[in-house]
């Protein structure tokens, strides 16, 4: 059986040559999936794949498509909040049965499908991801779980409801109306080239927003920009602290972060998901 | 009369070069004034300006003391969300009838004073920005506000209560236990070192975060950094970008910013507002 999956990029363009290493890789291990890259990855509009009319149609385009079976991200950067909402109140039924697979910016996008309970949102590498040392491999992963095949998710997923957001990503999304109510959920985090001073200025931000959560695990927080003095706490002191000033469990580390290891986290239960 | 201001640092540390220079213009041209510095200003512990305890202890104290006039917040950098929640919980009545002054990192508390009708918060220069380029003009406008002398406030303040914020800690207070109720509320937004896809990011969260204030007015963005592409749009397209789709009034520019310049702006009606 066919796994019709279409990229498009929500926030910043991919270069072609990479999605080139991705096709070239899809078509040489994966026979059972078909996929292909919206030519609006490729535009380029000021910081943008695309100004945000652009990006839009894409986006609602690949969702409204009832022969797609996935829609993957294939960039971050930045952009999916300017185009979320007019892309939630245009989609159809079609848009209903898909798996939405991406992460760092794309969380927004993913937020907003899972609070209208649109499709399977899925943390998980994006397409670009294969320009990282061992992004083959994160590639495989998302073929291989879009395509059904048994590929292993985050480790410590349980029967629980989970996310998984970028810091930063999530703070912004707080107490807007692209926020999906995540009581009782268990809440991943990972962050990357922020200074720890930001990182604890942002769980302050989250904690504070996040009342009633089951818990936040910390993704890794990676190339932390180098400060004119120490923070003095680590990103698992930053965490813990807040957590337990807000009252919220603080869960352990958790295996997602800006790098080719980062790990699938269905959004909800996760037993219950499914890749396309 | 005599005015007695007691500067205090909820974040980073004061050099004590800085705070000679603003010591010896105090005594030179404002004998009304007695200034003084905590002792806490001084410290240093990892990032901040001594540890929460040290920080907390310092505020609470000069706030609570019947001797002193206002409370001058000597440096921004980071912190004051650390100290804020207990220390507005430890405030006598002394702390009610003090003015309370600084902007950047220090609109936490300024915020949460506010908020809890403590005292009347004011956006201002902070004692360090007497390093800056017009920095002796900056202290000069502090201690002649705090002293009562007729000092020009932000030319754009009208009736209608204002406040003023960093874009940054205005979008990491919304939403916490800290945050003023600004319905009817004139903000002022200013930010320094962040890239224009930050800002427009700060945009969004901010106004989807702020329905039913009377209007956003946009103070310079300083400092951005290049980035590895233009983002666009300017500041101030961001700003009636984000303002025309929350529904909010775009109401022009500000004069604040990081810079020398920085007006004043007393939380609520300025006209009721006084000096200590």
């Amino acid at each position: 059986m066919t796994t019709r999956i279409t990229c498009v990029c929500p926030g910043k363009p991919i270069l072609r040559e990479r999605a080139d290493m991705v096709l070239a890789l899809a078509r040489a291990e994966f026979p059972q999936v078909e996929l292909s890259f919206h030519p609006q990855c490729f535009l380029e509009h000021g910081h943008f794949a695309g100004d945000d009319d652009a990006r839009l149609a894409a986006f609602v385009e690949t969702a409204n498509d009832p022969a797609v079976d996935a829609v993957w991200f294939a960039m971050g950067g930045y952009g999916s909040n300017r185009i979320a909402a007019p892309a939630i109140a245009a989609l159809g039924d079609a848009a209903h049965g898909k798996t939405y697979l991406g992460y760092s910016d794309a969380g927004t996008l993913l937020g907003a499908l899972y609070r209208h309970g649109i499709g399977t949102p899925v943390h998980g590498p994006l397409a670009g991801d294969v320009r990282r040392e061992g992004g083959d491999e994160a590639v495989r992963r998302v073929l291989g779980y879009l395509s059904r095949q048994d590929v292993p998710l985050e480790a410590g997923l349980d029967d629980r409801p989970a996310v998984a957001f970028n810091l930063m990503t999530l703070a912004m999304l707080v107490g807007t109306d692209l926020m999906p109510d995540l009581t009782g959920h268990v809440v991943l985090v990972e962050e990357v080239a922020e200074h720890l001073y930001a990182v604890d200025r942002l769980f302050f931000h989250i904690c504070e927003n996040l009342r009633g959560v089951a818990g936040i695990r910390l993704g890794r927080v990676s190339d932390v920009p180098e400060n004119d003095r120490p923070f003095g706490m680590t990103e698992e002191e930053i965490a813990r602290y807040w957590c337990e000033r807000t009252g919220i469990p603080y869960l352990g580390r958790a295996d997602i972060g800006h790098d080719a290891a980062n790990a699938i986290v269905p959004f909800g239960v996760a037993r219950s998901a499914s890749g396309a």
